[in-house]
């Protein structure tokens, strides 16, 4: 017995039945994002290392959580972790793209993480980013869009809330308590893992990135600051300390919820000034949609992104603002599953076309040809099987209607149709036989 | 200025116009596959490195071929460079799977080779796999969906053939000359090259691999019997050595020609022995579809495949014969275009929501979104232009009818559509502008 392979630590096959619920949801995102006017991009699955390693990109640091490599002449590669960065780079690189752009991408991506229950070293990701507009409206749409997708999934208010928060705020915040310039990102990754570890963790944490001892807790009540936008926001001016770059983030978010009750998606949404999000290009806006039970989030975020005005800039593009998102079909898939939303991936029924003998396989592959010509899908015995076993294989494959071609119904001009799940047989002239079988297939 | 950055070398981006029409392309080879029953798989982007270069699969040789790399662990890994042995290992690895199994696959892959015009390292293909079954109608079967495609997609027996050949027959010809087990695969490979290399070489080359001096243009001769299936058979019987091998693919050429006869395909087949294919894994049939002038071959094949039915025990399954092809995008695009049957992907007229003053905008987002909701593509000004700013932003994007959201209007419960190619504008009351837009963009 020779050795079997398997799929590569961390990464899986797609078989044909979570392949086509995943192509479903694909589907209806792509749908509803070309509503939006968005357009379909794609990029190389790997980048040369210096791009995906660019400050404010992924920095040095990324080397240690993805796939690097070199190419045959030394070129450093590596596979792509997210498609903000490819995409900034295309668009830095075509300036005379006519903005705003939007792109929407289903994308492959790769992370050389610590594999776990549902967490794949290779993934999937669904996301839009709009280009070349600073405008509040602009992130209402993106969100929008991202609400509508969940809302044609079958998600809806009380299932699902989008949590918004503004970087500019917790930067102010957290620069007004005493914290340098050069820790604030820090700052924003332990926030990002709030969740995760204990308060007495994160306290050190907030410490060691110069929030003064006596001031952690007014961190803790910041990220408490959640709920209906209009109180939140009137509480946090009355309360936080006064500070040009919070007011301003203050004063986007409010224009920001402003336009999605213009969009309708008030009651999707939450302001949170508790979410960060941990990546360092974020400038503005941040938001993560949740699982929500009372409002309280559940498990891991469904999609997150936010507005991103210097990336493109990086990347040696001119300054240009852009905010998107980006959803793992993973945890979608999972989401909806629990919620009995998936959709429904049983191939319509097909017709087999069995053979009573040998002779009359040239007329019973005519009528198996006719059949797909007429976009019917329909299959044949390919392993030279008698009658029965063709019509048990039909039986365990599901198959509702079996053609039978005989010579005795040909020389009439006629097929037996059997209905599989009753055993009643008819016969049916040659020249009727799509109007029959497409109204039967149809009901 | 900050370094720009390109994609890696003999990768390319995928913009919106390109990746539409390829998505296309894709649908209908989907659409077609699915009619004959086949389901989607895709299998991971990088395999184990041992996988790829099997005996029987890609050979050790293939490192020099593909992007080889170690994860973090020192797993040694590379990039796959076609979905045959994927699918052979997931097949392997799954015995309960009932046969025969149908899968078709959209899939990128990559070979490290030198770039050239149109020849790129990262790539596309469709393909279809029939595992399970050894009968010569599973040939015809594979076959006919690739000229099926090709049918839909509007090519016709006058602009492209499929070239069948067959493994059993070389062998047994080039073994009845002198040419040692071992260098058969070598002796293919040759045979494949052979409108690449000259006379001189070819001979040179084939001489190496054991054939005697005086026997080549046997070989020559050999390689020149192509044409009607009948004929050629007939011909080949009469003047090739006896030999059981070779007899035996005749045999099975005769078979599947018959069952491609039934198929209705027999105007798109040639028989063309000088096909041999470069890969090693291929037993029996092997055939490439070429643009055709005059039944004679124009550029590099469209689409190749052939059976293997030791590929499945090569990753450590059962003996499990099998028989597919794969499909380049790029280069069925280029014949595409060339014949001028690229499809149509200019989007849907959509509908741009223009306002008069910035009081109006809720509005305008109101009607913007029902728009959307009825899955009409709708836009409206991201960046806060005057109206005379976003009529000319409307017509330079070639959006058809502008609605024109003002107060005036608003107070009668209308609103102004305007013809963006007659110039002619009119009044429409709120609740008939659904139907009214929807007539006018269906036209």
């Amino acid at each position: 017995m020779t050795k079997t392979f398997k799929p590569p630590r961390g990464t899986r096959d797609l078989m044909p039945e979570k392949y086509k619920t995943w192509q479903k949801l694909f589907d209806t995102m792509q749908e509803v994002a070309e509503r939006y006017g968005y357009q379909p991009i794609e990029t190389p699955d790997f980048e040369y290392f210096d791009m995906l390693a660019a400050k404010g990109g992924g920095g040095e640091e990324i080397k240690e959580q993805i796939y690097y490599f070199k190419d045959k002449s030394e070129r450093e590669l590596g596979l792509r972790f997210d498609m903000t960065a490819p995409i900034a780079r295309v668009v830095a690189s075509n300036p005379q793209l006519p903005k705003p752009i939007k792109y929407y991408y289903i994308s492959k991506l790769w992370r050389y993480e610590r594999p776990q229950r549902g967490r794949f070293r290779e993934f999937w990701q669904f996301g839009v980013e709009l280009i070349g507009t600073k405008e509040a409206i602009s992130d209402a749409e993106v969100i929008a869009v991202g609400v509508d997708i969940l809302k044609e999934l079958g998600l809806n208010p009380e299932t699902i809330k989008i949590f918004i928060s503004h970087r500019k705020v917790l930067e102010g915040f957290v620069k007004s308590l005493g914290v340098p310039e050069n820790k604030i990102l820090d700052t924003f990754r332990i926030i990002d893992k709030k969740e995760k570890i204990s308060r007495e963790k994160l306290a050190e944490k907030l410490r060691k990135c110069g929030v003064p001892n006596d001031e952690v807790n007014k961190v803790f009540d910041l990220l408490e600051l959640k709920g209906n936008p209009q109180v939140i926001l009137k509480e946090a001016k009355e309360t936080l300390p006064k500070n040009a770059l919070l007011e301003e983030g203050l004063r986007n978010l409010k224009a920001i919820f402003q336009e999605l009750d213009y969009y309708g998606m008030l009651k999707f949404c939450i302001l949170d000034l508790g979410i960060a999000r941990g990546l360092d290009y974020y400038t503005d806006t941040v938001f993560e949609a949740f699982e929500v039970e009372d409002t309280r989030k559940v498990g891991s975020s469904i999609f997150g992104g936010g507005r991103y005005d210097d990336l493109i800039e990086t990347y040696g593009g001119e300054s240009t603002p852009a905010t998107g998102w980006a959803m793992g079909i993973g945890r979608l898939t999972n989401l909806l599953a629990k919620k009995d939303l998936l959709p429904d991936v049983s191939a319509a029924p097909k017709i087999f076309v069995a053979t009573v003998s040998h002779k009359i396989r040239e007329k019973a592959i005519e009528i198996l040809q006719k059949l797909r010509r007429e976009k019917i899908e329909a299959d044949i015995d390919l392993k030279d099987r008698s009658l029965g076993d063709q019509l048990s294989h039909a039986d365990s494959e599901e198959i509702p209607y079996v053609v039978i071609v005989g010579q005795r119904d040909l020389k009439k001009e006629q097929v037996t149709v059997k209905d599989m799940n009753t055993g009643k047989e008819e016969k049916v002239n040659l020249d009727a036989l799509i109007p029959v079988l497409s109204e039967k297939i149809r009901e």
